[in-house]
C-alpha cells in the first residue's frame, strides 16, 4: 500500500459558524461542491491537487457528536491510494483495524475506507481511490 | 494571495503516545526530518509533494498546552504560497489577524506565518514559501 497524496484534509464545524463561507473568504478558496449526509452538510474547497474539506453539523450524527466533543476541529485527513480494496486487505492482515471493512463508495465516484483511529494513535485517516479519468 | 497546495498537516501527539512510529509503520510512510523546537520535536513524514507533521509534546510549550486542553488531536494545515510577505501584507490589510505579524523562518529554508484561528473559523493556519530550488 502506497499513499499517494493528500487528498483532502477535513474541518468539522458547528451550523452557526459559517466556517466554509469564512475560509472561503480570507483564503480565497472556491467552494466546488456541497454535498448532505446523515446529519451534515459536506463542502469542498480546492487547494493544488487536494482539497480543503468542511463538514457541517446541521443534525444528530456523527459530526455533531464530534463537535459536541471537540468543538469545532480538524477532524480527518485522506490519502489517495491506487486500489482501496487491496489497501483495507493488506490493513487487515498486518492486524490493522478498519472502521469500513469494505470499501465503500465516497463522493465524486470516489471509494472509500476509514482507519479505527485505534490502529493510528489517534488520528483518523481515510484512504481514497479516485475514478479514472 | 493564491494558496498553491497543502504543504503539510500537523498532527500534536503527546510523548507516551508513539504517533510518528505508529503512523510510520501502520502506512508505510518515512520519518525524513525530527527538529526540536520550544517544548516539541517536530517530525515530518513526506505523502506525494505534501507532508504529515508530527509535533510531539516533550515540556512546556504550545504542543503540550494544546495536547493538554485537547488530547492528541490535528493542529493545523499549512498552505504554500508563492511570497509569504505578500500574503502577510494582503490579509493584514483585508483586517484578518495574524498570530505572526512578520514572516519568520520555518524548518528546511522556509519562511512562515500563522493566521490567528479567530480570523479562520478556529481553524489553524500556517502559510509556507519554500526556498527556490
Amino acid at each position: 500500500m502506497e499513499l499517494r497524496r493528500i487528498h483532502h484534509v477535513a474541518f468539522a464545524h458547528e451550523s452557526a459558524n459559517e466556517a466554509h463561507a469564512i475560509l472561503s473568504s480570507v483564503l480565497g478558496l472556491e467552494i466546488t461542491a456541497t454535498e448532505a449526509g446523515a446529519g451534515l452538510l459536506e463542502r469542498i474547497l480546492p487547494v493544488g491537487d487536494g482539497s480543503v474539506q468542511t463538514l457541517e453539523a446541521v443534525g444528530p450524527g456523527i459530526i455533531e457528536r464530534f463537535t459536541s466533543r471537540r468543538g469545532d476541529a480538524l477532524h480527518h485527513i485522506a490519502f489517495e491510494v491506487d486500489d482501496v480494496t487491496d489497501a483495507v486487505r493488506e490493513l487487515h492482515d498486518r492486524g490493522v483495524e478498519m472502521i469500513d471493512s469494505e470499501p465503500r463508495p465516497g463522493g465524486d465516484g470516489t471509494l472509500v475506507a476509514f482507519i479505527n483511529p485505534s490502529s493510528t494513535a489517534g488520528l483518523l485517516i481515510e484512504l481514497v481511490q479516485v475514478p479514472p479519468r
